[in-house]
């Protein structure tokens, strides 16, 4: 169901690699609410991805940038506004990936380099987007800039590995930069906590069925898909949320206020109560993550 | 600006009391999105209130009910369905009092029985409310339940003296209840904490103005206005939010995300460096409540 | 191991039962950390305790006060201040009951005025202790005062029905009470949000016992003991933590801050893999609340 | 007064510089209660500051390191076992540094150089400490670590600049490791979030004056000294704080709960009213940082 809610309004949309992903939803969803806007990803992905293709349903172009690249960024907002002809009213930033998780590296045994990689990519990408855009004065008054985060960011789940740093990082610079641009040009701007979601990204975590399934137990609604959150980022781009900025807003079924369910704990007393072969106290060792 | 977001969706405004009210105004703007729905106020409310012109443009009727009264709601829930015809989809707690502030009872010498019922009025209420619709299963699979609280709740304001610990109370209550209506039917329970707002309730506020000038510099996009929180309830009861459950939103232009801003710290130097005569450093004695 | 922390210092202590209360372990930890003192609780409480012989153990008196009556409040301060020899230094408040719980009503068929008893006994109370106490003049400048709370005032844990409110409202009144005090007599004012504990209270929980593995699993650390909680009373009421006010310190091994631990996911794996005969998927009905 | 809380301990303290910092009365404090550690800074810190005149008062020794460098923290931690002649029990990180506010970059205008930097220095220099302790099993069953914060990591002060980002990381940091250090080797690890204190660093920071003077008015215990910071610390290396982890403590005499005070809202009010010479609404340009 569509509402007209983004007419007039263009965007730029980061990370959009295949149909799982958050941000091809948000895209579609986009679209059908009236917005132009473009479409953007790093070289690789659009290789491997079917950026491409969504573009030309969106009737739109992908334009090639590294999120980390300042120079990359200026061209793709330049670029961005030619096409769609005016300055930019949203912004999705979905942009995550951790050399170390993607290397088996354990927290307690990082490689300081993919460290840096982590968060330049995860994070800060999410400054030089702003800064960028603050400088060019390529974004419209009351514009709304979102990125996605992950509860991890306020507690610790076991294998988010150096992710958990990063997405606290994304947060942080969301409220310093929230401040800057609100006061300046009222652009708002906010990170959402979505539930875990199987996009390529995350179906790549071992063990993330097992949390996925606890966390589809713990939520009174359950998780929230990628469906769902495109939606949400509807109205976060929306006119009906002008005044909201500098929060992270937690999009997960209640699971972020939950501390424990019926459902999650009767599955829990099961294991408690198992008998049968696998029944070992101790972990496993079938993690890669811990 | 209209999107028919609420087309076929039934509700219920509880806290309409003239054209100041934050309820008044999600009435007027549920209105515009389609939505049919019943209004309600206590009886007191009612007649000195305009809450029957109101009802009357958005053509609609206006039903007495105290909301600390459990058998008020159950004729409330029962009129409205049939009013609306069918179960309701929607409702707006936006009720708040406290004999303590308004016969100037200071916080360290609280009338108990006035305690008594202030957490009965602003928040217990709210319970009762959410239990009478359970139990009638008067609200349809998905319905969203708001209710206003204000940032009192998280941080102490002098001055709004037993009322804070009524919104905390609030906002527990929506949790505890978002997670068994949840679970149990997707109903999802959310408060919105919402800026300083000059209603008819917050005007009779001794220091309001100050505090409002306060926030209105530290928040980065200024004070949410009555209209912008009725866009935000909107928003929430609309279908693009299904997923947001037991949440506490701040709608308050970046207010509780603020620490210190350039305007208000530009401001209050001002105050430290006055010499107009007024300029004593102690507390001047003006304020009832401190 | 003592340290002379608590010498000179003169303290009230509600709650001690018997000797799996946390009171009465804060009541040894005091003792021997030089500290004076006197205990309290209701009379029931003390027929069925065995707080009198605490009082002689720790060489002092035990007097009787409903902590929701302020004439027994008055009577009390004015009672320690005597036997004391002085005014009061720390205060430990360790109230909480629902007879909502103890009836097994659920959260969604709350009893109004049960709940309004909760509220009272298990949260008003500590206003009434701090107001009687503020307007007698009765603490010391610098004087500490603690209550013990719990997690399920910021998430929800099912089975924990209004007691979760009453502590959020527990929580608001020592940041309210807190300013006030604060400011005036430089009084600090905290709450310890403790893990689950096998109190007396505690104990008579159906489904403690799992969500105690649960907790214990998923806290690094492991679960906070009742001695370990009065070990860290002794810090909150010694001269270390002068500047500590406002809030809600959790101390649970790290609790609070999860989101799951290889630990707990490996033992709700065991459940979900589970086929011994107990495994159905659906909650069984076992637990009274739910 | 001295309790012999840390007697046997031993430890690790960085960023003693002067008299000033906080790490410097932690020294002190740690001496007093009977610890033996050793200390450490950089060298071009250990030659412009006063480490070497604290070490020989605390009859112990300086050890250079750059806590960017993996291989100076494992020198620093090798020396000092075997100066103090065992496993080490407690270390204070208190560390933090900004090239951009340094050289007056505005968080609008950063270099992502100098940001990489500062994220460096200021937070992932907390994950080499624990990573370098954890991999030599350096820190004892049960030790404490502690790293000092602000509360810009929560709420955003202008003029804080990238600092915000780094504390905020900084604190994700302690939750991440805390977990890990805790489950392996019952290590305890937390953050401090400490009032704003005239240390060298902090002094170089203009308006730093003003802020202070808000928050004293804010707090109603006022600021939280230096002094008071290293007693807090000392609480939370001795025993009686075993079960507290994976938390940020905020040590500020009430300021992260206010909203507004009495006396900050006064201060404030005097501002509005000044009509003296100076009295211009708009933000006078003094600041370098806004």
């Amino acid at each position: 169901m569509a509402y007209n809610l983004l007419k007039g309004k263009r965007g730029i949309i980061f990370g959009a690699l295949n149909a799982d992903s958050i941000a091809w939803k948000v895209a579609q969803r986009a679209f059908e609410e009236g917005a132009t806007f473009t479409l953007t990803n790093t070289g690789v992905a659009m290789r491997m991805g079917e950026t491409a293709q969504l573009a030309e349903a969106c009737n739109t172009i992908a334009i090639e940038a590294d999120a980390t690249s300042v120079e990359d960024l200026e061209n793709l907002f330049k670029q961005s506004m030619e096409a769609l002809g005016g300055k930019i009213d949203f912004v999705l930033h979905s942009i995550g990936m951790s050399p170390n998780v993607r290397k088996g590296r354990h927290y307690s045994d990082l490689d300081y380099s993919y460290l840096s990689k982590t968060l330049d990519v995860s994070a800060v990408s999410f400054h030089k987007v702003l800064q960028v855009a603050r400088k060019m004065d390529a974004i419209n008054q009351w514009g709304s800039v979102v990125a996605l985060s992950y509860v991890a960011a306020q507690r610790t789940f076991y294998g988010y590995n150096d992710m958990a740093d990063a997405k606290a990082l994304l947060e942080s610079i969301a409220r310093s930069f929230g401040y800057i641009y609100g006061r300046e040009r009222n652009v708002r701007i906010n990170t959402i906590s979505q539930s875990p979601t199987l996009t390529t990204a995350g179906s790549g975590v071992k063990g993330m069925d097992k949390l996925m399934d606890f966390s589809e137990r713990m939520a009174p609604l359950g998780n929230a898909t990628g469906d769902e959150c495109a939606d949400y980022c509807i109205s976060l781009f929306s006119d009906l949320t002008k005044k909201v900025t500098m929060q992270n807003l937690f999009h997960d079924g209640g699971f972020s206020s939950m501390g424990m369910s019926m459902r999650a704990l009767t599955q829990y007393e099961k294991g408690l109560g198992c008998d049968c072969e696998c029944g070992n106290d101790e972990p496993c060792g079938e993690h890669i993550f811990d």
